[in-house]
């Protein structure tokens, strides 16, 4: 058994031969997804999705990757539910343990919140995404995406761009790719790249013809307005000129290279609508087919390490 | 196979023989409803209900026909979706059409909306409501009731009464008695009543008394007043007097004339609370039972469709 | 057949040993969740979750007991319902019960709205809470809890302590309570104790050293703020100093009494966080894993009851 987590709260902690494992079985329910789509990996499991951030697109994601593996999934609306009556995030946890889940997949504004939480139950935890810290399904997702497009994970030039700064998928991405020995470029204006981010052994350019030089793969991020608080906002249309992507920009990656958005998509802010749309560059809506098997994978595996570990009885 | 749709998007494209077919298939789901209530026709399929419009009741008969039939289903809270973060319907649509749902169940404040969508997705779309234009599931289960009420769905006179002009209900069902050829006649005051809806073959009455003479089936529509931005709004006591069903007025209708409404209704401002429960007259929960029998046959003609058609392995 | 009930609407109606076969078979569905996890006592039953207030954690009580049984389980959010259309309770029960529910799981700001509703249904009706009147499930798992700790549900001291006037929590525990033939004290502020509460033959006082004196169970309340409108609010502060749990007002109890709290706690107002984590002491997650063992038995029987019954075939 090549995986060994009893969570996933990031790519941080998973070994390169762990990530292999997860993709190759995300191959697998990709397959089957476009098939019977019917597994029973997880039947008589039951999934409780705890988003206290809204993500219709990541929680249907989830939502459908339990479903097909026979799962019992709830969807608890943590913004209307008892931490308005003034209940603790652990006593919440605490309380939901008690009754018994076995995947409990976790979106929280704070980063380190669904580390914390992991601690207190004794289910398995997965994170969807923890304020800037960690969103590791979505970079496995990215990997698997872009192993199916070029055959191989390793030894690709990768450009990521745009808004680094409040990019929890471009931090998982960048441990990603590195432990997976790429050359990984950042590309973005100053003021939406954090300070110290190239002890990651990454490049850093504010220019995109710099950044996208022959690069394998060009990654776009969202610029996520609603996190910029009091801090610099560019305006779309100069931002458009100067990072987003379009026709010419992308002339400086490889003639092959392929596009990505982690979505949802700001067209002509961020990303050329055409170029979004053009199925011979862009694999954005892959992305989204490989995130459902990915979240099949990682629930998977972590469901075999719960069943084969002693688990108390209760918390 | 008579039915040979890919989608629902309403009354308009159905032949009257595939009008038949789900009918008679729905006959049959209603007595599953009353017995077993245990299908297995959508089993290892994905349904998404995706509602831009509240509707608490459509929304749970959709859900309760799917998952009476063995679907996986999944509701989206569009009001709360990732269309609030700057992403367009069209965007949306090709997301979720990446996790190869099957069926999609959309309702939306546009008309028109719902057929664009069908238009980029590769799964079957059924329109739960559209803007003014179409409803429909509410229209079969409309004319699956006087069915089994009056034993035929021809050459019955049924008075389509109120609020016509903000009705995809009216217009649906309009469109459905018209193709089976029964005598329709709208009744309403002038200001809610749609100008050229006379095109339609029907004939149209400001008057109750002469609109319900001798009519088969009264069909009751609730006043929208949520839909009325800015122009004529009724005082609810005036509307009563002059167009609320009351005993009265049913009088110049047949004998055994049945009496609709689709819910939700205003008792005391279209329809007499009397009247309503009076369940010799009143089909009104029939109609409720219906649409879940309704949606149950709706469903799996198309996935029988889908199943039988070539379908591109990437949207 | 010791449990003879139609619907679960409040303790008062049930005899002891009705309550004690519930009971009985919670604590085999408590073992089940701690193993399998799997039954298939609903299997083909449609369960409808209506929440007309807000509860996240009594909702996933009740949802996790049907989807675990096999019911197909639906959660309607009533606040976002055509209650806001205009349309009245009755109609809207009407409207579900035909859809052909079997189980209506239904929670309501208004005393007696419940037992109104059950009136018009011919499914199987489960209070999850009704304004100040019952709260039955709760009063259920709080003596499985008690059972299960102390070895019997008879012959106790039990104080129930803090927030009486606004609590349905504490009435149905203590109607259940009595029927078991333990003695029972109520204990809080004099605004926060109804009048003619003593007619229940329950031990009234002001005093925690002198309600707490020799206790078996230790039952606090929530503070619920949120019902009190306009009357007197304690100072968190002064009522924590007076009422709150802690190690000093604990040691007047029995050695070996233990501590609930029905939940959400808050932690410094009502008791105090290390009495509330003491695993010695305290059963607050046990008694939320009770809860769905009680909710899973309370569904099954009533299921056997309504597969015995005949039922009109429209409602």
């Amino acid at each position: 058994m090549t995986f060994r987590q009893n969570h996933l709260l990031g790519i941080e902690p998973l070994h390169p031969a762990e990530i292999t494992a997860l993709l190759d079985l995300a191959d697998q329910y990709a397959a089957l997804n476009r098939g019977s789509k019917r597994g029973d990996a997880l039947a008589g499991l039951t999934q409780i999705n705890m988003f206290f951030e809204n993500s219709t697109r990541t929680q249907a994601s989830f939502e459908i990757a339990g479903k097909r593996l026979g799962a019992d999934v709830m969807n608890m609306a943590m913004q209307s539910s008892s931490v308005k009556k003034g209940e603790t995030l652990i006593d919440t946890a605490l309380t939901l343990n008690a009754m018994h889940p076995d995947l409990l997949v976790v979106r929280h504004p704070h980063s380190g919140a669904v580390d914390l939480l992991a601690q207190k139950v004794n289910c398995a935890v997965l994170n969807a995404g923890d304020g800037r810290h960690e969103h590791p399904t979505q970079a496995l997702l990215d990997a698997l995406t872009i192993r199916r497009a070029k055959g191989r994970l390793h030894r690709l030039t990768i450009a990521i761009c745009g808004d680094i700064a409040h990019s929890r998928v471009a931090r998982s991405n960048l441990i990603l790719l590195g432990k997976m020995e790429n050359r990984v470029r950042l590309v973005g204006p100053p003021t939406l790249l954090p300070s110290g981010i190239d002890q990651f052994g990454c490049e850093v350019t504010h220019d995109m013809a710099e950044g996208l030089k022959d690069a394998d793969v060009v990654m776009m991020l969202r610029l996520q307005k609603e996190r910029m608080d009091g801090g610099f906002i560019p305006s779309e249309r100069e931002y458009y000129h100067r990072y987003g992507l379009d026709a010419d920009k992308l002339r400086h990656a490889k003639p092959d290279a392929i596009v990505m958005h982690p979505g949802p998509m700001n067209r002509g802010v961020e990303i050329d609508g055409q170029i979004a749309d053009d199925i011979t560059r862009s694999v954005i809506t892959e992305q989204v087919e490989m995130g459902v098997a990915v979240r099949m994978a990682a629930m998977d595996l972590l469901a075999r390490n719960l069943r084969a570990r002693p688990r108390p009885v209760t918390a």
